[in-house]
């Protein structure tokens, strides 16, 4: 049994207490919050759980064993670095942290202390995502041509980050699991429509050194819900709609076809394939059920989390590179060292 | 009524041939193309209509007032400098011409002679064009914020543009129809997936003096054709999707409102406003019909038409620096002329 | 403050059980269900609800003000007259009751009582239906002229009832709070594919003394889920999607017009008049909240539900003539007292 | 070649022109039709074309070897029997006639004669219901269960018709073709709103010796147009969505498991099974053009068309009992003999 102490009862927190309750093999002992009327909403549900104000109240408490830790991003490092400093697994909402150095202050106090560090990377552990890994690690794209995501909606402002790090986010942790490479830079433009508040619409393009190209739309100002992605092949194409109620994943056997001896103005010199499409059925089960139970395995056998603190700073490299672009409308920044942060993965 | 010469019997072709065929005021005299094959087709559909490969033979041609230019886009300068020399009035297939200095050429050209010249900018007379424009001009959007494009398929691979000359083109000439302003800068990222191809699959933002933004996202390369254009205003929000059969335009009463006193980390500086949607009803009429309509009208007034040369210049300029800010991964590219170009209008 | 037991704690109890912890002035006292491992589940969740295998302990309880009943259909009856007869107010799960008999047996019973009988039809309590209420009755559809409603999906085939008394039942429920008159005559038709089993497709057709029909498909073999009902009117018409994540409601300005003087073959006398579509803001409060707030507000006011005992009875007939017509391939079986039971409603 | 004669130019007529020009062994002599002005269009369109107001003229002109009949319903009987009578082939729209003597007299006279008579089902011809008979004699879908169809819109309401006649019609045609048996017994019912009119909705339920029930839902008062249709069988489900631009026919590999041993209230008796989704490609040939090289295939081979004059038959003959229902408020009306219409087949 794995105890646990949860940071922060906002928007995600109860979810995450909901499916520590529900995962066997875990249990919530402490919920820290700033405010008090959160939680007395926990003690509601849960009158066995113990609530506080003072976060160092859990970490001290010898019965916790992991923190899980769901407040504003700017807070992430701080209190992540105390967790693992008192001996305490971490799992984080994402984006990790703010910055790649703090991510790789908690890589390090991670590894040091032997400590499972792992980011909420909810999107990967869905169904969908998972048999989009499967597929395409099976060869049957083809070669990856692009990745195109569409993630936009009337969404709450956020006054800690940018749309890019509350939304982009999803893409950049999907696109770091399934796709075969990593981007070597990044061009991103912007705008912020609000006096005083931060980008909230964006627009990002991600270059690889193999022949690949990702784009990513985020929006917090759209009046539809669109959560929508594109996988290119070679061979086959993926589009993949959250918005779906089943059917999410559909695969297509379409592709291009070079013709080798055009032999006039009106014929192209590639032409497009067509044939079935394909919608493989999806594991329902929800996502940070399965997450938890991973975090949990990782804790009991000791190995590395699929979305671990490198898969953290990975996807915050790129966060960070992005605004960093947005500012200067779309100056390409380079990614050089890549290779050498993704390491032996 | 107004005589046609139609040159090029490719894609477009029949479609001009068959609505100059169903205007009341217009009749189409001849058509040329070098492909005999095409010929053939145009005499077995309409016996009435001579036929030649031989482009002079329209020029010269007295009954001939006008002539339509269906070819590929390197060949529409020429043609329509020809046409114009002739004394003939001059609508052209889109983009106008391959480089604005042809634009300025043509435009000067038409001027002198006190010729009609006009481009195809199909999608403006559209029934859900103009409906928008009709909408955005009522004041009824508030300030426009955003003009968001997604205009991809599986598309013929053309030889002699790139994807955003094929398909940016609709949107550079509808935001160049109903927006309040034109991009001061452009910013275009893209790849080509096909040995000894264009580009086919691109991303193009553009930016404008006013708080406004605008992007296009263009692909030959998708499973699924996606035609769907959000125009975000801060009182009301259209999603603009064409493949709908019907409700193609939907207008929410959606946006954003500010706090002026969030009180706490859990709440947003700026809040969501959602309301009522309403699609209106939309003019049917095939859109080359209206167009071919107001091109003889402006040959009987003399008036300058909707999508004439100025307009067709203002969309050139804007590809042109987009295929330039493409080869340079997104370089941001000054449209600094942009207001000496819109002149008057 | 109401004090409930809820007895049933299988499919649709937890909802019940969590909507009662969320209104201010309801409290769950306790749950009472035969299978010993629900029990313990709920105690899991709420361990101040005392839990028990005796319903009678729940009767017996003077704490416990009203009886919600979650159970079987064929055992609802029997509970909530046990439930009236020792005083507790009644909330019972659609359909009331097997027969038509039992229904006015429980009416007579709560009337004598002065007690409250309500049915859970919680569609009726949906902000998409009470939208829908609001524009008939505003007049703006003109003349009702039918109502035809698709609701099918691969469901759970039940034991005790057939698809028309679990899935049709809401739509009947939606009629009798909509539409301007009842039913007076019905038929069905329907096949049972399982050996054993009761009808799991069904096909209803309720007749009207006015010009209106009505018609139900019910089908538990749908590969895919369909909620969909059109409402037709002589002025506008609806068509409510409940699968649609927003827009559930949709007011269509589309009707037709009598052409007095149609002149030939291909003229019709009747045209079609087509104009715009408005989806109205839908209020997103869960139904059963605003139903079981409902039930409270009748408990103090000593009011009839909307969905009382005698709508309750309205559906229950129509349900009974429905199987009824069903054994015999669409027999057509008279409602000739519907105006009767309607009473003064 | 086989050289045409068309009878009626309205709406359907110009569809038959134009495909009869296009497939290469078919050629249209002669177009008549009682109103002058489509004569004239004729003329415009095809100038090589005869036309006449007489058809006598066209049964006189020995070098027209087929007559195709596109006029109302109720004209069909006299101009295909003329037309046999002079030797010509015959193809007539649907339904074949108005009633089933009228169509046992069509099916003598072509047989006596060794005419070819068939009977424009075009549905059949389509890529789509093409598949799904492919899909259902694979034994795939296992047993069939049943077969529903929705075919409303906001239509044209015909004068000579009821909508049953108008669209059930080509469901009628479809389930002609695609399933293994035919129906036995009918009950239908409907409405109509308009005096004078017909009845402009109507619902169809179809009885089968075999485990089977179809179901028909029509109507010409519909706000939205769907044209949706389910055939369930006992290992997989096909949708036929014909609005779909894409993807028209779905193949689920969804069904249900008996369960042997139900061990609680709580527990089905049957099961659900779900599975992967399949869309296959479908020929896109325009089904008019395919049907009319069947035609010429059935003339040049003396073979009967897939939907000869008894396909006709059988449709008019459920046709005829499902108005003959309908007019009973959903009479059971048995069609005992259907073994003997079918006959060899």
């Amino acid at each position: 049994m794995v105890n646990f102490g949860v940071v922060g009862y906002g928007y995600w927190g109860p979810n995450l207490v909901r499916n520590l309750f529900e995962v066997p093999e875990t249990q919530v002992v402490a919920v820290s919050d700033m405010n008090t009327d959160r939680l007395k909403l926990v003690k509601s549900r849960y009158p066995s759980v113990e609530v506080t104000t003072d976060f160092q109240e859990m970490l001290r408490n010898p019965r916790i064993d992991a923190i899980a830790i769901a407040t504003p991003v700017f807070t992430h490092y701080d209190l992540a670095l105390q967790a693992l400093q008192h001996g305490k697994h971490v799992v984080v909402e994402k984006p990790m942290t703010s910055t790649t150095e703090q991510a790789l202050r908690l890589i390090d106090e991670a590894a040091q202390r032997n400590l499972v560090l792992m980011v909420d990377h909810t999107f990967v552990y869905t169904g969908a995502v998972r048999k989009i890994k499967e597929i395409a690690n099976s060869g049957k794209l083809g070669d990856i041509l692009y990745y195109d995501s569409t993630r936009i909606n009337l969404g709450l402002f956020q006054r800690d980050v940018d749309v890019i790090w509350d939304l982009a986010v999803h893409d950049l942790a999907i696109m770091d699991y399934i796709l075969p490479a990593t981007p070597c830079a990044i061009a991103a433009t912007g705008i912020n429509h609000v006096f005083g508040g931060t980008e909230n619409l964006a627009y990002i393009t991600m270059f690889f050194e193999e022949n690949i190209i990702a784009h990513v739309n985020v929006n917090w100002l759209s009046p539809v819900k669109v959560r929508r992605t594109l996988l290119g092949g070679s061979k086959q194409m993926i589009v993949y709609d959250d918005m779906e109620p089943s059917e999410k994943v559909k695969v297509y056997d379409k592709g291009i076809t070079v013709n080798s001896t055009p032999d006039s103005l009106y014929k192209a010199l590639v032409g497009y394939r067509s044939g079935d499409m394909f919608a493989p059925q999806l594991d329902v089960c929800e996502a940070l059920k399965v997450e938890i139970q991973h975090f949990v395995d990782c804790i009991k056998t000791g190995s590395e989390p699929i979305t671990g603190g490198q898969a953290g700073l990975r996807v915050v490299r790129i966060l960070e590179s992005a605004s960093l672009s947005m500012k200067q409308r779309g100056k390409l920044i380079n990614l050089g060292v890549s290779e050498l942060i993704r390491g032996a993965a």
